[in-house]
């Protein structure tokens, strides 16, 4: 692959070959989506494929005991450098998602060590390419479980008591429970860059630098009611929390569009999930994301005030409780100023979480965007031309350049 | 047991111990509640101990290729005599209903059947107890299916197409298709009568009669948007499938209300159900009853039109799909006066359905209910006293005399 690079415009041609090893792993024929779990087959095939990948180019691999994994490039040779300049993303999904939200940002960054070698760079410090666990939270609810852990933003024993939807506990799936912060591993990293497919319509050029993610979180919303017959019972004796649940859908789209921020409530579980039964219980969960923290507050708190209004109507329960919230996360102003100013990019904020957001609390840390044509992203239809793609390797590389050439600081 | 039924004042205790051979199969210690899916292994469980029920009673089962169980008495010695007075229910459930709603019916039968005995009554036609299956559909989402396929009221091919939540079709666990329509054994019917707990507040004395069952259906609802990332996309850009689904939930409940039906939306399946994701798809089920069937038309319509309306300003697409539709059912008048008259027993309508409304359009056809102090049915709260049971046997064995007794008509 090293060869090919050198070439003119082969990029694209180098990447997309890149890519089609990992295209078809967790790849549901009939929506064209993706399911990557953290830790299910797919996701763990994709976790060989990046330890063969490091093989290939001679980088040995870390786990840090939280599931998340570290390949390194140490051109002074192994022992010491710890993990240096930090790059990539993530490999698990949400349910029949993208294919591009994550893995995009592992795969550009071994083609980036590649235009590294290729160019005849050598860095003064390591260059390791990350693959964080559990982004998404698709499987144990807690987005940026992997980040989370390494940064101590979430405590090691609360972590190995989350389960899956089938019960089954996080530390189980570990064989033990996770390392939990790692104050040694990040004191070895001078900087993280993370390259990520867009995820609106924000982006008229290929490659983009964030400057900020919008504080946001997932509220779970816990309705009850009274199950009973939906043919016998008359309906001013029901206390149905369907009737609340729908309440609370609607009024969340409308306190967001009021107030300019983002809710969503695009997750349900129903008891008994029957036709012909009224719920006994109905569990929602709301994410909610706004530009500011004020306006965040507010938006949550009015939803949640209009649906204990509801809820005393329809005789029914309410509870709200927070599952993760995070506030906002400006990135390194000096780092995305001098990156946009290396690459010609422009800067722009976002309403996505992700792991450059737990990261930028303790090193500094740069986002850089490529272009999303269709603006869709958590589903199927998220896209990126291999030109755009091609893009975001050599920005990247560029940046990597840069950070690694450096003194430390 | 033959012995206790004697006893003045036994019949109490005697339906508690055979009661209680039942009540723990399929309970789930955590909700209280029942989960007997037809087929599954508590239902084939309670297959099991109807079989050896009828064994201890000298009663041959025969199975008439649709699921449905039949255990005959025939006095006059075997062969010929057909099923006579039929009598019985279900054993299948809704998810975590109430144990009462079908065995109950079931228990009833065969304790009917020893009061018969103990009192030396001996009839001129055979008594036969039945048990339905998949009575609550709750599993290949077609109610009354087994009475359906006996009546012919449901194409045996159709039928063996089924398939349940995880893919499994109805001829896979039949072994083959099912044997559908059975003219030859309806005809051998002098009368069905069914016991059944009330599923609602209608009763204040042990046992009543049914009049007739409400009109009602299941419509199946599949709204589909746009799948998209729930922290990045505008709100005005957005398709979302859930906004439709909840405000069909909100219409429906409003629409019954106005016009004096009943209408629920228990049941929901969202495509990919994830926290941060706008979904793709929200499938929904109406449950849908009325007194009449104009009312219950106009009903129906009224929601889907509405919910049509709103789909427009949403950016969705919705379909109704009716999945199963019954007209009015009047039980034999004559029969239901008699049967009323014999008990002194109130005479009123129910919004439930049951195998006795299927059955109704071929023999005649009366049904007993038993008094609910809870008034909650399809959920565990569902309840009824040993007594009211107690009563409800006595009830069913007098109705089973005077019909077995009966010149044929």
């Amino acid at each position: 692959m090293l060869t090919d690079y050198v070439e003119e415009g082969a990029l694209p041609h180098v990447f997309q070959e890149l890519w089609a090893e990992i295209a078809p792993i967790g790849r549901d024929p009939d929506t064209g989506g993706y399911v990557r779990y953290a830790w299910s087959p797919p996701e763990l095939a994709l976790r060989e494929w990046f330890r063969a990948q490091a093989a290939l180019r001679g980088m040995p691999v870390t786990d840090d005991g939280n599931g998340n994994l570290f390949a390194t490039w140490a051109p002074e040779g192994p022992g010491g450098g710890g993990l240096g300049v930090l790059t990539g993303s993530h490999f698990d999904s949400v349910p029949h998602g993208g294919g591009y939200d994550g893995p995009l940002g592992i795969v550009s960054a071994f083609l980036a060590v590649d235009a590294l070698r290729t160019r005849g760079v050598t860095p003064t410090r390591p260059v390791t390419v990350a693959a964080f666990a559990e982004e998404e939270g698709s499987r144990f609810g807690l987005a940026c479980l992997g980040s989370r852990l390494l940064t101590g933003a979430l405590a090691a024993d609360r972590a190995a008591a989350l389960t899956d939807r089938e019960g089954i506990r996080l530390g189980d799936v570990l064989g033990g429970a996770p390392a939990g912060a790692r104050p040694d591993l990040l004191a070895t990293v001078d900087a993280f860059v993370e390259l990520h497919i867009e995820q609106g319509r924000a982006l008229d050029v290929p490659v983009g630098v964030a400057s900020a993610i919008w504080p946001h979180g997932r509220w779970r919303m816990d309705v009850e009611g009274e199950g009973n017959h939906a043919g016998t019972t008359l309906m001013a004796d029901r206390r149905d929390p369907m009737l609340t649940y729908a309440f609370a859908v609607l009024a969340a789209n409308k306190e967001a569009r009021l107030r300019g921020g983002h809710a969503t409530m695009g997750r349900v579980a129903v008891t008994p999930n029957a036709t012909n039964a009224i719920p006994a219980a109905v569990r929602g969960w709301l994410d909610a994301r706004a530009a500011d923290q004020e306006t965040l507050d507010a938006l949550v708190d009015g939803i949640a005030r209009k649906v204990a209004e509801r809820a005393a109507r329809d005789g029914t329960s309410v509870r709200f409780t927070a599952e993760s919230v995070t506030g906002e996360v400006r990135f390194d102003e000096t780092l995305a100023g001098r990156t946009a100013a290396l690459l010609g990019a422009p800067i722009l904020p976002t309403g996505a979480g992700h792991d450059a957001g737990v990261l930028a609390a303790h090193v500094p840390t740069a986002m850089l965007f490529v272009r999303n044509p269709t603006g869709v992203s958590h589903a199927p239809a998220e896209a990126a031309t291999d030109d755009d793609c091609a893009a975001g390797v050599e920005a990247l590389s560029r940046v990597l350049e840069e950070l690694s050439a450096r003194e430390a600081s």
